[in-house]
């Protein structure tokens, strides 16, 4: 390992290296992301009709399609220094161990208490909610990582926090339950008596264990009902790959430092907060001419929005009560089969990705759940790191092109997004362990009667 | 907050500035730590007694008094490299909170899978064990935080690794279990029937959950009875102090890197792994007669063998099987009450820090769990980390000490050690948060019993 003595391990920015703005892809794109549409009339939605929901900022940023930077405030960039810069890793073991001529490197965002990149968008929310003289924040939360990283963010800020948790997740992970009322949250299971739309589903489904899309419901109808209150969430929206820009950012001041230029650049994908701000800068600079990366986005076989989905408008949750967005959509009534990546089981995909994907500047591909945790497991034992199951499925597609390389024989240079680490997710692990993992993967029929539903744009 | 401008919230070391030996504080002792002596002559113990149960090269160092030195071996190196150096954070919003003049400083180990500082001595006893040719060692695990390390470590190396956990740890933390088992660990509840001793406890109480003494007693008998095993251990012995100099010494060096003196050095105690480690080159300073700082202990009022034991020979485990260390002790008998700093309820401490408080060099102070879990939720809220219960007890003093100092305006700089992450510690907050949690403190005549029972010297 004689190159072990130019390229450290870890390569982490100083200080006066981290960015100072966020980077707005939009302003690059030739063919916007299409707009959010108002239910009823069909018509783009108006910031004033988003800012009853959504903080008045934040609503902003949603709708620039202009600024290519967006400064940073100054009270983030001083929260993000208590967890960032987060390294970009040389997975030199890894390397070594599948005896590749390709270099790996992965960017890390688990070392935070919330153990993902999510707190890169929550901080900054909580922020202009707090700008705006809000009391608080309501949001939902399934496996409670975006949960988790708003109520530190709150915390933060002295704001209040209400989390609506899927009421099977609220009771299945009461660790991750416990850590959002260490930092102040107050987690109501969902659905709940404390919300209309609550009461109605519970009245309808006496014994029912909730869904995302009632939580969304709950939340946004806290929001709405309770002065002072506004509705944030964590993935899919412009706004949040704007603020999760920050990962690619680094990861570029990072390679340029050592004169590194990747081949290709690899994330997992839900609703496309992680894999769209990996890859901000890069795909810029590839919307400009100026150079040339893949960049590919890695999605689970069991919910397959990008390979499988077909691009048109949809509603953003299963309620039905939130504005159309033009994605790559499996429907809004998809119900994907259980996986343990809780993470990747959105429907539908980012519209800024979409467009990005619709255009042939993105790949996508997916991969099965097994393949996926022995992938974790591997990356495990060889580079230390105990992977969530949605990093996971970036890691399974790096380590099969890095086994591409070993049989051509080229020097490629794959970079990854490690999103977060697994420790609230060792059921799933178990399960792999004792071989009662399973691989779900839809039927064609079963997708097209979820997209029959879509809604009739004409 | 214009200081933020000269030390950075984080100080990292470069590669090139990391430490390439370990520092043996017991060179510069001038009143040595006393010998472990075998139990059946009460004579000093030699090597060759040793070697059947630990590795040659881990006795050798455990019983060297003289080399201030000892080389890390590449290896080592090259897997401190993939999680180290960890950090040294400037707690500039706990100071803002506190509006203390106070600097305080935490060196944080929990940036790691095994999430604390234990993996340093695992590593490097993995190393050892490898080097010797042995297929695998043995150990037992309490709570779960050193057979996580030992896991990975042996994962790393490609060794067998035996894990006799706490029958019920085993069965309340299974997460914990789930992490060693991905890191290819084969994990036993204690008391076991792959053991003798195992088969003997079971027998007399069939219903029992365990205990570590138990756990121990299994894993020498698992080392000795397997061709090609050893057995080794986490903390207290002189050889893990020796391989935990490394937190002290980054610290150390990120300190002079900035020209920071501090005044005080502050970690939880409960072997003494972690603390004499953190200690190793400013304790060195102070005994060469170099500089001086206040060097302190904290360890949960409900078991306080520094400030209400005896310093005295005692058997190392409830079992007695294992060799007579002379230390501060609560007595081989003392069973202390439930507390949830797992890692803290040693009935002994140190041999090594043993000497060094009798000789007046380190001060020691115990605190009471509901103040170590509100510290705890305090610097949580305030510095974004979720602490590991043990070293809430660091923050709760240090905290203390931040008062003081806004009380008599005095700005002291105050440096502690953030051992590791608290995510496996949830049902411990969950209690504090429900106000179900207590606080057990051993009345005299409790510890008056388990001291009368000591073995006889003479």
């Amino acid at each position: 390992m004689s190159n072990t003595t130019k390229i450290p391990y870890k390569i982490y920015l100083e200080e006066n290296e981290m960015p100072t703005s966020w980077y707005n892809v939009r302003a690059d794109m030739k063919n916007k992301p299409a707009p959010l549409l108002n239910p009823a009339t069909k018509e783009p939605l108006k910031a004033e009709e988003l800012t009853p929901i959504f903080c008045e900022e934040l609503v902003a940023q949603e709708l620039d399609n202009e600024h290519a930077r967006i400064e940073i405030p100054q009270e983030i960039r001083d929260f993000y220094r208590m967890y960032r810069p987060s390294p970009l890793v040389r997975a030199y073991c890894l390397e070594e161990k599948l005896q590749t001529p390709a270099k790996i490197y992965y960017k890390f965002e688990g070392n935070n208490t919330s153990g993902s990149h999510k707190l890169n968008s929550a901080i900054a929310q909580a922020y202009y909610a707090k700008k705006q003289g809000l009391k608080g924040v309501t949001t939902e939360t399934g496996a409670g990582q975006w949960g988790t990283a708003l109520s530190m963010a709150c915390s933060y800020f002295g704001l209040d926090c209400k989390v609506y948790m899927v009421k099977v997740s609220y009771e299945q992970k009461p660790f991750r339950r416990e850590v959002m009322r260490t930092y102040g949250a107050s987690v109501t299971p969902s659905p709940s008596d404390t919300t209309q739309v609550g009461r109605a589903i519970l009245k309808e489904h006496p014994g029912t264990t909730g869904s995302l899309g009632c939580a969304i419901s709950e939340a946004v109808e806290a929001a709405t009902q309770n002065e002072g209150y506004r509705y944030v969430l964590g993935s899919v929206l412009n706004l949040v790959l704007l603020h999760q820009s920050v990962i690619g950012l680094e990861t570029k001041a990072a390679l340029d430092k050592y004169g590194i230029k990747p081949d290709m650049i690899i994330g997992c994908a839900g609703g496309g907060s992680n894999l769209g701000g990996l890859i901000a800068p890069f795909m810029g600079e590839k919307l400009r001419g100026e150079a040339d990366y893949r960049l590919i986005a890695v999605e689970p076989a069991s919910c397959p929005s990008f390979t499988r989905g077909t691009y048109a408008y949809d509603f953003c949750d299963t309620g039905m009560i939130c504005p159309l967005a033009k994605m790559y959509t499996l429907g809004s009534s998809f119900i994907p089969a259980p996986n343990h990546a809780g993470g990747l089981r959105y429907h539908g995909m980012s519209p800024v990705l979409s467009q990005l994907y619709d255009d042939g500047l993105l790949e996508a591909r997916s991969v099965r759940q097994t393949d996926v945790f022995e992938a974790a497991e591997t990356f495990a034992r060889i580079e230390g790191i105990l992977p969530a199951p949605e990093s996971a499925h970036a890691i399974c597609a790096a380590i099969d092109e890095a086994k591409k390389c070993k049989e051509t024989g080229e020097e490629k240079t794959i970079v990854f997004g490690l999103t977060g680490t697994g420790y609230f997710d060792m059921v799933a692990y178990e399960k792999f362990h004792d071989h009662q993992m399973e691989n779900y993967i839809p039927t064609d029929a079963e997708i097209a009667e979820s997209l029959a539903k879509l809604p009739k744009m004409e």
